[in-house]
């Protein structure tokens, strides 16, 4: 093997990212979220970057991986998975443990365990270690991937209900509130103007049901053919959700994790003849088979963080094209190295009928040189090397202090903490919410 | 993209390889079989190789995808299967044909399809290209894929009922007959003391059950505790495949395609506890949810060949780690080349619970300058560039002498043919056989 492949060095840079005041079933976003940016530098001198959840439950693994991958080799991907199990505390490989189980029903990443968390912190240093490799070969992620099927990756507009202003702190912004069905419209509009977005995505489970309804109504009147999507985040009881089908089947490009847990999803789905979509109920191997079995989800939404990575995502998609389940990717708050990753292992996949889920315009803030921007609502696939993206140091340096300097308020992620520093009296809704 | 990477040339060698008479249910192997050498050439001048099947069925898809790939870059590989669709003279992706429906009850591949075919063709343009690139970037295949999990691949021994010679022409060799239970055994002995194979697999479906059974038998006397597995080719019937596995089932690792259709395999398979392998009835993605959802197999038996490639085989093997499906690996006649690339991918693969197939110790003649030796039953994954394997010219021409002289008897691979030329009455038998 070629020594320049053999990694010298990892860094970790734990950051706090300016969010605006989205609002979900849970809560807010707060004002600033944690992200964690990993560095893989080899003896050959090329550093190769990684993006992802920035939460403690995060750093110990990782830091734990950071020490163990020095001398070994960028290419040595396949090999992440085991050593990770033996270096991050728990050797039993994902999905063996009690821990594993446990529902974190709030939450906005269905089931959570110790192996969902590990492979997450895996994802970032997947994506360092392509991004290294590409970098030394001279080559594309995508071409490390098999190489792209297309020269572009369409992603959605993500609406989201929102305060003008973070209640306490936090940055501004220009895009004020949306609270209702005109705001929404309102919000849309500048995201096709801007970017040029044809797909829709609204995010429900805010506000009683018959408002989201007639959010979607009013998207469908000003944008009339454009595909719409509805996601409450498991928040509905499942006659909540049938009830919404029903209402809105005409409208629906598909209904995203109307309700939580894969029988319900599957008692929604055998009822109505809206597809349904999730990034909830189906989020790792393990749950791939009772959920295609019972007919539960029609598009999966991936997403190479919970996966392990895009090596990982390309296998889910192999999942989904051998049981004609649909695939489209799913999106947290992120910056610019995990789009570029997202547009990489899209750009590879055959059978990707769904525009993509971003946050990315929302973040106002980043870690990179040269911004993505949308074009058409798309985004071109770079054939640079790596993933095609550079570091700011000195952005990545000014994030990381904010981290240092924070008082422990955001840096865990908690949607309904920040919600209650502008309603104390805001309580975690009990799912289902409606 | 790097133009040392583009395409500049395909060269297409079709041979013909001298073959044991070795028997099975169809018949028997005929002296010379046909195999298709793809040679890949890059713009930087490194050239890369691929094998496959080499039957005319073959031969005119691989001539028009030879001619579409020059002035494509060998990171492609992702494309390269719409590219096949819309050359290789039928544009609809396999699985949607009604030749894709046609059963070839008798074959040893399970249900042939225009689809299937492509598929292997394909199979050996991205072994070349895979080839190709890691001899540019200086580095093996297996790292192509993600990084090998393992330094050497497990292989068994493929014991054959077999004739001391062919009874026309053909080349000799010193293994002599091999008609019942001593000459099995003795046979697995020589593989075993020549190579270190610890696991055995008998090529079934020659004789009467009770014959193969008395075999098996011999074979767990002689190796106390060893893995041994039978495999007919499907040519027994649902009540004489329980009969078998019930005489044999403290002995059997697995039994291999004892029923021919996912039918019939998953009655025997909810009435025994024998693990079933396939190499027949799950070949294709398409005939992956059927299979599993009726439990019909537990083993399937990868064939890089059969499922286009390299990252298909990974693809296949997510798909079983999924579905808590076993994986190992199929063998038909095959050269170095292939043998090069079943260990690469195989290297890869976290979950490969089973030694895998290989016919290579039977093909004494070969395209490689240095032939692959098993130690203790194991091939050692190679890091060298590339495949780490490197082309004989001359005796790549010599075979395709063979194959350019012939007469027409040997080109399209028969062993129904074969077998009347020892015996004139032989009929391909009806499947159920027993």
């Amino acid at each position: 093997m070629d020594t320049d492949l053999v990694i010298e060095d990892v860094r970790l840079t734990p950051i706090l990212v300016a969010d605006p005041p989205l609002l979900n079933t849970q809560g807010v976003h707060q004002p600033y979220t944690p992200r964690l940016i990993v560095e893989v530098e080899t003896r050959g001198g090329v550093t190769g970057v990684g993006e992802t959840y920035g939460d403690g439950k995060y750093l110990d693994p990782a830091g734990a991986l950071a020490r163990a991958l020095p001398g070994r080799a960028v290419t040595d991907l396949n090999g992440l998975f085991a050593l990770a199990d033996e270096v991050c505390g728990d050797s039993r490989p994902a999905g063996d443990r009690e821990a594993d189980l446990r529902v974190d029903a709030g939450g906005l990443r269905g089931v959570q365990s110790a192996g969902k968390t590990r492979l997450s912190v895996v994802s970032a240093f997947e994506v360092a270690c392509l991004d290294a490799l590409g970098k030394t070969l001279g080559l594309p992620v995508h071409a490390l991937l098999g190489g792209k099927v297309r020269s572009a990756v369409e992603y959605s507009a993500y609406l989201f209900y929102r305060w003008a202003h973070h209640p306490q702190d936090g940055e501004r912004d220009d895009w004020g509130a949306a609270l209702d069905p005109a705001g929404i419209v309102a919000q849309a509009r500048r995201f096709a103007d801007t970017y040029g977005f044809t797909s829709f995505k609204l995010k429900g489970g805010v506000f009683p049901p018959d408002q989201e309804i007639a959010a979607i109504r009013a998207l469908a009147e000003a944008f009339p053919g454009h595909p719409l999507r509805l996601d409450p985040n498991g928040a509905w009881s499942v006659p909540t959700s049938l009830y919404v089908a029903d209402q809105l089947g005409g409208f629906l490009e598909y209904l995203e994790d109307p309700t939580s847990g894969t029988e319900s999803m599957a008692a929604v789905s055998a009822a109505t003849d809206v597809p349904l979509a999730t990034n909830m109920c189906v989020t790792t191997l393990a749950e791939v088979p009772e959920a295609f079995a019972t007919d539960a989800v029609q598009i999966v939404l991936s997403d190479h963080h919970y996966w392990g990575g895009l090596h990982r995502t390309r296998e889910l998609a192999a999942l989904c094209r051998t049981f004609g389940v649909g695939l489209s990717m799913h999106s947290n708050t992120h910056l610019g190295i995990s789009l570029a990753a997202m547009t990489h292992v899209a750009a590879t996949v055959p059978d990707l009928a769904y525009a993509c889920d971003s946050h990315y315009p929302w973040q106002t803030e980043d870690v990179i040189t040269e911004r993505h921007a949308f074009t058409d609502g798309r985004l071109t696939v770079s054939d640079a090397p790596g993933l095609g993206v550079e570091l700011d140091r000195d952005r990545l340096a000014a994030l990381h202090r904010r981290w240092l300097t924070d008082d422990g308020t955001h840096r865990e992620r908690d949607d309904a903490a920040a919600m209650r520093r502008g309603d104390p009296e805001w309580v975690t809704p009990v799912i289902p919410r409606w």
